[in-house]
């Protein structure tokens, strides 16, 4: 094993994946307890693309030629950077987007029709049968806007359209083989949704997007769901937003720090919030894992990798 | 207005419905604060069928000629006897269908992937990133069976389809026009999915239905889902297995007593419930008042009814 590749785990978070690196016949090198002897020999690192890899750090490694983000997101590796300096960045590509699709619904779904304040509800003996005729929101025939529409954002749409909601989308690009109508601007979309959900890849061009304005255009009825990353929406204007009633309800996983403070959201109403746990099931996590791993002997075997990031 | 005809308001749960039975030109007589002198002018109820009617009570109003359920189900209206005597009994057609469907979804993704309680994990500071590798199941390509494929369980298993997941249904008459496969039994459908939606109607001939037996069937992996009525499940049975771990998880929105005590539920692990809400919402509430409102209609001008319980 001493002249195997070593392979460098960049994130405890990995922790499950060390045995199969070990199991394809690597060494690994563990990023939560790393020793400086280590980084000389480290050829490839298996990466969550959301953690941060700074050039110095990158710079110190200097056998380094593969970044492999397990993760559909790569936000926390500047890419150009990367294959300036001859390291290439895979990521996964379809692999979990059906489960961040579900989570997408169950976080629409859950937040729209108060499905996990109902719990609360339930468990702190305040049912009262009076409030069940009260004025919920229902589904059928509501708007749905679809920041991104790559394979997370289609699978939500088609998700979607068996609910009876409308659907339209906006991306930077436009796709002539997408049916689904593209507004066209971000701001669009939000004013003409009841539920703007955010599916887009981030990176540094839509930093903040999710801006105030987006924001109040999709108003005091209407919902933001979010499974991208956190850095797409303005935090700070979102919450701001919900506190004065100007937006009416927010179901995140993702934040623009996580894991983010409980007491960030302790006096702010109408959301629901997961542990940015949307892309990880037994489904996709082996699929995801699989992906990485041949990019990695791909790239050891200097055959070309299957899943570049763009 | 002293001529007009007197219509009971069952339930406190429909106030808000007294408005439009005023607005018809109908007078009210409500049914929690109900004044002997009103029972002889009593000419129709509009009623939330889970609530019990007895016959002793049907028998003190000699006027009475129909019950006008706003709700899809009539579990707490014996048909058959107010046949016998003369009283009509009419019931929701479809009208929250969708609504019901709607709840049933979320309900489903929020247990099935933890979104009720990583709402919980991020606001008690548990969020853990370690976890997020933790072996929670997917969607795709995960079997549900639904009992009962009627309007709700048709559009249950239309939803169930756009997340890749294989239908197969019971009920206890064959539906030739339906392409999803029909289980030979109830038990047979628990033992053959991973996840039992609960979608019928409830009668007298389905009461404890979901049994120990079944309730097994489905298994310490599988999930059930109630949107029915909880007299349909044996909830004693329910939750001794949810407590042995023989049973995965269950999400209901019904219950055997409503409101359930929460302490019922206090150390029953892996459920998500709501207060009956399924199918209350500001678009479905208007149809089903406004359908129970044409029946009476209909009934007092001597014309028959249009959606009469079967």
């Amino acid at each position: 094993m001493s002249n195997a590749p070593l392979i460098l785990l960049s994130h405890s978070m990995l922790a499950p994946v060390e045995f199969a690196l070990t199991a394809a016949g690597y060494r690994v090198a563990r990023g939560w307890e790393l020793e400086d002897g280590q980084k000389a020999e480290i050829r490839a690192i298996v990466h969550a693309g959301e953690f941060v890899l700074t050039p110095d750090f990158l710079k110190s490694l200097p056998q380094l030629g593969l970044i492999a983000n397990i993760s559909a997101g790569y936000d926390g590796v500047n890419v150009p950077w990367c294959r300036e300096n001859g390291i290439e960045v895979t990521h996964s590509q379809g692999g979990n987007a059906d489960d961040v699709a579900d989570q997408a619904m169950g976080l629409l779904i859950g937040a729209w029709r108060d499905i996990v304040k109902g719990d609360r509800v339930v468990r702190e003996g305040r049912w009262n049968n009076a409030d069940r005729m009260g004025p919920r929101p229902g589904l059928s025939g509501r708007k749905v806007g679809i920041m991104g529409l790559g394979h997370i954002g289609k699978a939500v749409a088609r998700r979607c359209e068996a609910f009876d909601m409308k659907v339209s989308w906006w991306g930077p690009n436009p796709k002539p083989d997408i049916a689904w109508p593209r507004a066209e601007t971000l701001l669009d979309l939000a004013t003409d949704c009841d539920i703007l959900v955010v599916a887009c890849r981030a990176d540094v061009s839509n930093r903040g997007a999710v801006s105030e304005a987006v924001i109040k255009a999709v108003g005091p009825r209407g919902m933001i769901v979010n499974v991208s990353r956190g850095s797409v929406i303005d935090e700070e204007a979102l919450i701001v937003a919900l506190k004065a009633g100007e937006l009416g309800r927010a179901a995140l996983d993702v934040f623009a720090q996580e894991p983010t403070p409980p007491e960030r959201w302790a006096d702010v109403p109408n959301t629901v919030l997961t542990p940015h746990t949307a892309g990880g099931t037994v489904d996709s996590i082996p699929r995801m894992v699989a992906q990485a791993l041949e990019n990695v002997r791909l790239f050891l075997a200097g055959e070309p990798v299957i899943t570049p990031a763009t």
